[in-house]
């Protein structure tokens, strides 16, 4: 076995479908959308076509918007400072912003800078399974103050799933928007707009076999919103920028391929998680955090009571196994984790945590290959424990 | 003749070297730079080359910092708004931005938006020739109100190049900061950061034969900055999201290639376009928008008397030339273009400038080629036209 990348929440491998299809973008058909000759036409075809894939795997409507931009980091900092700038601060009537207190760095920080720049923030606690519930939100929420909500569809370093539907019906009846970070959700459990009705929803390519450095925002029917980047008049008027057609296209194509494979994704790559996580439950003194039922078919955090995750990960990365500690948009800082901190999780779980993410690329014997070294490495580190 | 690209100060072929690299970073090496294994260090090293060809391509020094981003018109946004929020909003000592009035639409509409959000902007008029000199910038210039001046390098319409060097000189001999927009200058020209005092350099990829959406912003050490994208701690807390891996590699192969074959610029692209420009100045009733010696070696923006630029962009268009009128930024809209109003052109030479850009890959029998077909169309669309 020479590799095995068991890293996909991280970032996945672009499907090879995708990375050939690009290509011919780059060095061919290489117009400016922008531009009226026929460099510039010839790409509009294709780029509707992807438009459509994505309308299409989300279950949009085709009177609501989706705004292709770079990344989800940056649809979050739309959504979400559209709210600050052009709602709490210039209308001022609804001063609040809930998101909860589990987000990726892309939500949370920002809710961090909303803060400081003179919004309250309400970050919602979650409850003993390490979710955020309707009865949670319904705690914290006020339709008089609440101008936005944001609460994640899947965790990126555990996995679980929140009720986003529940929530965002709820949301609606009381008439308080509501976003969602979908990033960790699509091509691993279903996400359709027609049944959840959020207003606001962000995505990744890289997170599902597209390229890295494109994404977009999901903006439903009706539903305001402003440009983050000014400049050019591209996606309506609402993020200027030369499209990254190559890219556009890629992530077309990548939603394609991660919906029509998502009975694969809840079948099979379950199935290889289940095996590789019933194997870890029967090593002594290993804790998965996150019931299995709540969290998506390809993610497992486990704790190795008295193994540091880092030292495992670099342990199973001598093997050519590739896991992480957590989430990468922090990786190398040393800091607690907020997520595993909102959790509740104790500090010394926490520490000796790691996160085994799959993907439709997982082979049946890579998973045999990781079951039989993750026991040899954790007996290792475990002799050499002061901890065990 | 099948097609000829004219059309490069839009965008440009991505150079084949270039998109081979690439394809290596999506379907092989594919890890998150931020992750601790061996998918994640073995991009590191590669992405250490690349910012070595960005540092080295634009004469920056090692303390210098270049923030890679999404775009120009990221990099363009991330300057402005950081010194709309954090220096003016918040200080509130100098309230004044000048730009020039002839700026591409990543900094003119972000440079409105500012104004809109209680920032004075003072938009520089052009010479005669069309250019902001350094005695205008004095003019206009008050050390004690100006927070920020922004002056692109070379402009994306006519190709006339700014007097940076001096510009940025003066500026920093009052301590004013100064940014320029260098999309159009990087390959073209030769853009050296040691020679010329700039302290905030936008880039863009696509410009010079890399791929879309990557780009960059040159921050010279010791110059404030802070972050457009708030999330996970990349770029050094400067620039959230996971880094565009495969973007980037090819942006510092692609800046290393342009660089190198500046020389080529200077002397083969800039004799092919004289020879295509002389042979348009001896169809009747052309103009030339801008001085040849003051622009960049491979942008022509020409007049064609009684012929709308439109059509005549279709018409040659018929014969696979594509060419185009004004900014592809906003080449859908109708409206007036703000540069050539700047520049006080006549409205019946604007509404017949054509833009001709060349490349280092334009070939001299393409020149050749255009010369034939642009002869007969012009005449054709004259024999139809109501003004002429």
């Amino acid at each position: 076995m020479e590799r095995v990348y068991l890293d996909n929440n991280a970032t996945t491998m672009v499907d090879p479908q995708v990375s050939a299809l690009m290509k011919e973008y780059e060095t061919e058909k290489y117009g400016n959308p922008n531009s009226l000759h026929s460099y510039g036409m010839e790409v509009r075809q294709p780029m509707e076509k992807a438009l459509d894939q994505l309308y299409k795997g989300l279950g949009a409507s085709d009177e609501d918007n989706i705004i292709i931009n770079g990344c989800a980091t940056e649809g979050n900092n739309t959504v979400l400072k559209y709210y600050l700038f052009d709602q709490i601060l210039k209308k001022g009537d609804k001063k609040s912003v809930i998101v909860s207190s589990v987000e990726h760095p892309s939500v949370f920080n920002t809710a961090k800078y909303l803060e400081k720049m003179g919004a309250r923030v309400i970050f919602l606690p979650v409850n003993v399974d390490g979710i955020v519930t309707l009865d949670i939100l319904k705690e914290y929420l006020n339709p008089e103050e609440t101008a936005l909500v944001s609460v994640m569809w899947a965790n990126n370093e555990t996995g679980l799933i929140f009720p986003v539907k529940e929530m965002a019906g709820y949301c609606r009846s009381v008439g308080v928007p509501f976003h969602t970070d979908a990033v960790q959700a699509i091509g691993k459990i279903p996400v359709d707009l027609q049944e959840s009705p959020v207003d606001y929803l962000t995505f990744s390519a890289h997170k599902f076999h597209g390229p890295k450095g494109i994404g977009g925002l999901y903006v439903r029917k009706g539903m305001p919103i402003g440009p983050l980047l000014h400049g050019g008049e591209q996606m309506g008027n609402l993020r200027a920028g030369t499209v990254n057609v190559p890219g556009f296209i890629g992530m077309g194509l990548a939603m394609d391929l991660a919906v029509s494979q998502l009975d694969r994704e809840l079948t099979q790559v379950r199935a290889l998680r289940d095996r590789l996580e019933d194997a870890m439950a029967r090593l002594p003194d290993v804790s998965i955090l996150g019931k299995r039922e709540l969290r998506t078919p390809n993610t497992i955090l486990a704790s190795f009571k008295g193994v540091e995750g880092e030292a495992l990960a670099w342990e199973l990365n001598k093997f050519g196994v590739a896991v992480s500690t957590g989430s990468a948009c922090a990786s190398e800082s040393l800091e607690t984790d907020h997520t595993l901190v909102a959790m509740n999780i104790d500090p010394s779980l926490s520490h000796t945590a790691l996160r085994f993410s799959l993907s439709r690329f997982t082979r049946d014997e890579e998973i045999s290959y990781v079951i039989e070294v993750l026991g040899k490495a954790v007996e290792r580190l475990r002799k050499i424990s002061i901890d065990y």
